[in-house]
């Protein structure tokens, strides 16, 4: 395999992507900028890695064989996909020659393969490089937490878009406002991120009260705080609910931070935390034609004892299928995360108006609404979810340009 | 709030369902059959639980806050959804009355509130019941490990498409024989299961060379065994593969069992196993309008040590962002896991004949193909994706009459 200096054509190819081309850097077939600078000023091979120096006075030793790994040139990459060809199946030959060009770094291997590197890509990949993401980190709502609201011609504009996708990202929750009352717009402005996901209740869904309903939503009684199908193994991440007509006395939308009141009751009793964190428990849809059943904790934690999940619906929580000596205590600690998340401290209310629309994170933000009374008028929302995959994708396919 | 004996209205409505009726029996709100018998002989109120005593000898203690959660009377269950209208919020009131009705259970709260269980329900939910399933457990592939193979046919009765889900929620890969030559049949197979699950490459796609591909499986090139869209948080489940066209030269089909080949690399090397099992490596898939990330391990397994998935995609494997000194280390073991999955002992292949089907677990099967030539003939699948809860949902349901 011998190596292709990138040609001039797929320079050209580049030039109007948001990367800072220096004409004399290697292509690394990224779409992410990285940074024009700080140059390499030295490079050595060393044992079985290569050390760099920066001009700013930054180093790094990267094993051989992560450089050959990552040889961006268009045999070990393809060139239409960006995606890695090269296979690093067999220990690899080591670097024979290291030279720097124009500041960038240049390795020759044992076999006769070439491999170009960016000072600036390999600055931003050194192991002691700090993280870099677009994505806002999350954050707990505080006791005076106002929802971002953001209008509803604006998301159409890159900075619009990208503040409305970062509130919903760090808070679990965003408003948008001043929306025209034209069925389906949730659906579009869905799309505009991403497909919408699809469950059993199709993939946009209406709510207002109906004849013969086969979920709460669609009668007109109030909801207690829930996420919606905790009975998947994976519940939808986000769920967009717009509001069409909104006449009806009642039926305000609710709303509490699942991670925030689960670390509250963590403070407040461990061992409620410990018992809705720690047993599984049965959530369960049916109707003639589904059954959809999963076992899963409450609160679901990571690794490392952080919060990642919340899966609360009282409607559809099955048979509590527990050792016997348990279930006493797992109802008190139940009662206890109940009465926290529907307690003023933490639970917001506003009445959504038409062409209002609120998304917010369905396994982290708790949602409801109050009753209303069908005979006062009427009250239409329409609601689809998306991927969280797709709205950080945007994110950072926003911050390419910015 | 006053009990509701159900009404024979109710009884009525139940009499089609699956459940094996007792004009005497409480109605429990359950699509899902339970048993008729054994009835109960004894019941007496315990302290805060209720002794139970069935006619085969078996006995449970349950506690009575339970038994108040799981009223199936319409007030405590709404009559259309059977969601639970009961909230477990107070502590609950106490039975003040236990008796046998016709054999089943009949309890009367000090607030007046009556409650009917029927036996054949209880029996089944006492906590030492053993836990019934109608999904099969996961099997490793043997060594002579051949695909069940449906006839497509068949797919279309509850036999033949309960005995296709099974191999394929059991084994992880199935087949399907002799299908029409139909664009969208992959659709029409997969919308009878569930919604097909979108991704950034549509709801239904195309497998066949074609010019300017943004991903390697939209080229003639050989593909080595891979998941799936490790780049998502969460992967598609379940993957069809129809097979519309294939006179190609070239082009089998290649799967291997991830699941246990991950376990032979446990057994052959724990420490290789512990390096793709505890680091998390990042994968990325970019082009004009996308760039969608996540950061997993290879192998993925649960609190007890478990495999429950696999990550395994070398086009989209992004830089790989570990401390210096462990990269050495886990590309040994990255090369030890890539050999072992793609030793003929662990693969198998075939070619997919036109009107022929392949059904598969992403997230365990991992898949791929040997290079085609493209001046030989039309190579042309169509593929789309389901989420498991979709494929055990219909199980249950099958199961309900069988």
């Amino acid at each position: 395999m011998n190596s292709t200096v990138p040609s001039p054509d797929i320079l050209t190819a580049h030039l109007d992507t948001a990367n800072p081309v220096d004409p004399h850097a290697p292509v690394m077939a990224e779409l992410m900028p990285f940074p024009a600078a700080p140059l390499l000023c030295e490079a050595r091979i060393d044992n079985e890695a290569i050390e760099l120096y920066w001009e700013d006075g930054e180093r790094a030793r990267l094993p051989s064989v992560w450089l050959r790994d990552h040889c961006p040139c268009t045999t070990c990459r393809h060139l239409q996909t960006r995606e890695r060809l090269f296979i690093p199946l067999d220990e690899p030959v080591p670097p024979i020659e290291v030279q720097l060009e124009a500041g960038h770094l240049q390795l020759r291997w044992a076999d006769g393969h070439l491999s170009q590197f960016a000072a600036g890509w390999l600055y931003q990949r050194r192991p002691e490089a700090p993280a870099e993401s677009a994505l806002p980190p999350r954050k707990p709502w505080c006791e005076s937490f106002t929802p971002v609201r953001v209008a509803h011609a604006d998301i159409f504009t890159p900075r619009g878009e990208t503040a409305w996708l970062e509130a919903l990202l760090r808070d679990g929750l965003v408003l948008l406002d001043g929306g025209p009352l034209a069925d389906e717009e949730v659906s579009r402005i869905a799309e505009r991120i991403g497909p919408q996901r699809p469950t059993n209740f199709g993939a946009r869904f209406d709510v207002r009260s109906k004849p013969n309903p086969n979920n709460a939503a669609y009668t007109s009684i109030g909801l207690a705080l829930h996420t919606d199908l905790p009975n998947w193994r994976q519940p939808p991440d986000i769920q967009l609910l717009y509001c069409l007509q909104n006449e009806a006395e009642g039926g305000e939308s609710l709303f509490a931070d699942g991670f925030q009141v689960a670390e509250t009751l963590r403070q407040q009793a461990p061992e409620h935390f410990r018992l809705l964190s720690e047993l599984a428990i049965d959530f369960r849809f049916q109707d003639e034609t589904q059954d959809i059943a999963t076992r899963a904790p409450i609160i679901e934690c990571d690794a490392n004892g952080e919060v990642v999940e919340i899966r609360f619906n009282n409607w559809i929580r099955d048979t509590l299928r527990l050792p016997a000596e348990q279930m006493a205590a797992w109802y008190r600690a139940y009662r206890h995360f109940w009465t926290l998340l529907h307690s003023p401290r933490y639970q917001i209310d506003f009445a959504l108006a038409p062409g209002g629309m609120v998304a917010f994170d369905n396994r982290r933000v708790l949602h409801g609404r109050r009753a209303f009374d069908p005979n006062t008028g009427a009250r239409h929302l329409q609601g689809t979810y998306l991927d969280r995959d797709m709205l950080e994708s945007r994110l950072r396919v926003l911050a390419r340009n910015s």
